[in-house]
């Protein structure tokens, strides 16, 4: 079983290869386990601190058709297809966000095609499809009204998942990402860095602005759990899916003001007195057209995992900020 | 004035010109109406017919970006994307879709960015975004989930249209087309060429076979109508529109049975006749996917002309093929 992470040396490439390796068994087609043979990691960086005669890394743009050619072959029976410009970047750059969210997608699938084998391809989409107007909890039946560059490609891709699989060129699955938090490292372009800046910085001695308001609601999973998911949606059975291989996350919905007092009652007053609300209107503009809550019925009904408590997740965050997991 | 037609050669396209050159006159950017100096209609053959001045014909492939840098220019404030491979023709060729209904379309929405002033485009979008297990009345708010590459091409066009309009590269509009009838001309390789066919052919002396059985429902418009809406798509205040660009057009509702029982009241039992019943469990697949009934609240909120009475249809539709409207 070979097995293809896009984004590979991202946060959650990186820690979806580490628990690939360390659980070392996969479902194949037939939903049985089978035995991790490779996983190539394909990003613009090589991963650091992946030391395993199971990787192979591939480094290079990841909508260079060529590239996933090299990446994808015969054998490659499982994508993880993460590699993404953050919602930030592609709506600053929209060429650069068209190029790696919609035609690297497209690229991908067509390689896949062009082998015949059928991969399950898991595909990271996101709540950025969501936009505007929207109920207070979003049902999965709801019309997509991206109002970001992102969330138009996210969607866009998304289509070409479904088609691709009911034609039989894959077998696909998106599943659209709440925010992540906490996230390790630091912040980067994306219009909810916010969601881990404001707990990662403060436990780290540092300021954090926070750009939203604290009544400001997220749709929100931790890093383990989403890893969770998206094993959880490769090992699926693909008949249980049918024709729609789109999955709403099922995430906990917070206010920032509700982590703000998670973080207080975790590690104390002084480390949440770290955060200094600065409000970003073009920020906040982006991040008040997502969803705050959905229903994610589907995922629910499937029995994808979620989180309940964000006190846990602060103390599960620092346990492995400590013992030093891929940041 | 310069307006463009892609698809120019198509029925639609053709009696969309004839429309716009009896007018005179179109909505500019402003919201007045100012004279049309000169339509530009590209497809991959001529429109026979058009002798008026004003008709510039480009003829070529609407997916190739140098051919549209040429029927596009910095005057070109008006653009109608009508040039589709059909529902049956995508499903078979699934390479020749996704470049003519969805390259084709950001080429054209790229050249649009290019000139940067911001044209009106009229794109035609079509019911089978919409499928699988549906509503008895789609809502304009209902998730699409196209059930063919036709589906899926068209609903991703539409997210590039609504992408566009919001970074103010073009001034975007996406109609979703029902089933048109009646159509002249011959059958063509779109699923729903039957709902034109059961009553041209029989008015023309021949058999006609219908592949799907009597009780299928349609959503359906006239040509004369469609071409309103096309107009009054195109001439509403974007303002009105919002972020979101997409409307369903409003249709009527109606069974083949009913159809047929409209042809037999206009033309005689002897025409209705003529029609015999052969399912084609590869047409029935692909028209049962698509929703007989959408409420197409916001269109109708905005005005959008609709048909009422099918026998009308088919009245109008004998006296156009007589006096030889465009074929």
């Amino acid at each position: 079983m070979n097995i293809v992470i896009t984004g590979g040396s991202g946060f959650l490439g990186r820690r979806l290869a580490e628990t690939l390796l360390e659980r070392g068994v996969l479902h194949r087609a037939d939903g049985r386990d089978a035995p991790i043979n490779r996983i190539t990691l394909v990003d613009v960086v090589p991963a650091p601190g992946l030391a395993d005669t199971r990787i192979r890394q591939i480094t290079g743009d990841a909508a260079d058709r060529q590239l996933l050619e090299r990446a994808i072959d015969a054998e490659t029976t499982s994508i993880f297809h993460l590699a993404a410009v953050v919602s930030g970047q592609a709506e600053a750059d929209f060429d650069l966000g068209m190029r790696v969210n919609l035609d690297a997608s497209r690229h991908l699938l067509e390689v896949c095609r062009h082998y015949g084998q059928r991969p399950r391809v898991v595909f990271t989409s996101s709540v950025a499809v969501y936009g505007g107007d929207l109920p207070a909890t979003v049902p999965d039946s709801l019309a997509v009204t991206p109002q970001t560059s992102y969330g138009t490609q996210k969607a866009m891709a998304e289509l070409l998942i479904n088609d691709y699989t009911r034609r039989g060129f894959v077998d696909g699955r998106s599943l659209r990402l709440p925010t992540i938090s906490v996230r390790p490292g630091r912040p980067n372009a994306a219009a909810s860095s916010f969601a881990s800046g404001i707990i990662r910085e403060p436990l780290n001695g540092e300021t954090s602005v926070c750009p939203v308001g604290a009544a400001t609601r997220v749709w929100l999973l931790s890093p383990r759990t989403v890893i969770e998911c998206f094993i959880a949606a490769h090992d699926i059975d693909g008949a249980k899916l049918g024709a729609n291989r789109l999955l709403n996350l099922p995430g906990m919905s917070i206010t920032v003001g509700e982590m703000v007092a998670s973080l207080e009652r975790v590690a104390g007053p002084d480390v949440a007195a770290r955060i200094r609300f600065e409000p970003d209107p073009r920020i906040e503009q982006m991040v008040a057209t997502w969803p705050g809550e959905l229903a994610a019925t589907r995922a629910r009904e499937l029995g994808f995992p979620s989180d309940k408590n964000f006190d846990e997740i602060i103390r599960r965050y620092i346990v492995e900020a400590r013992i030093g997991a891929p940041q």
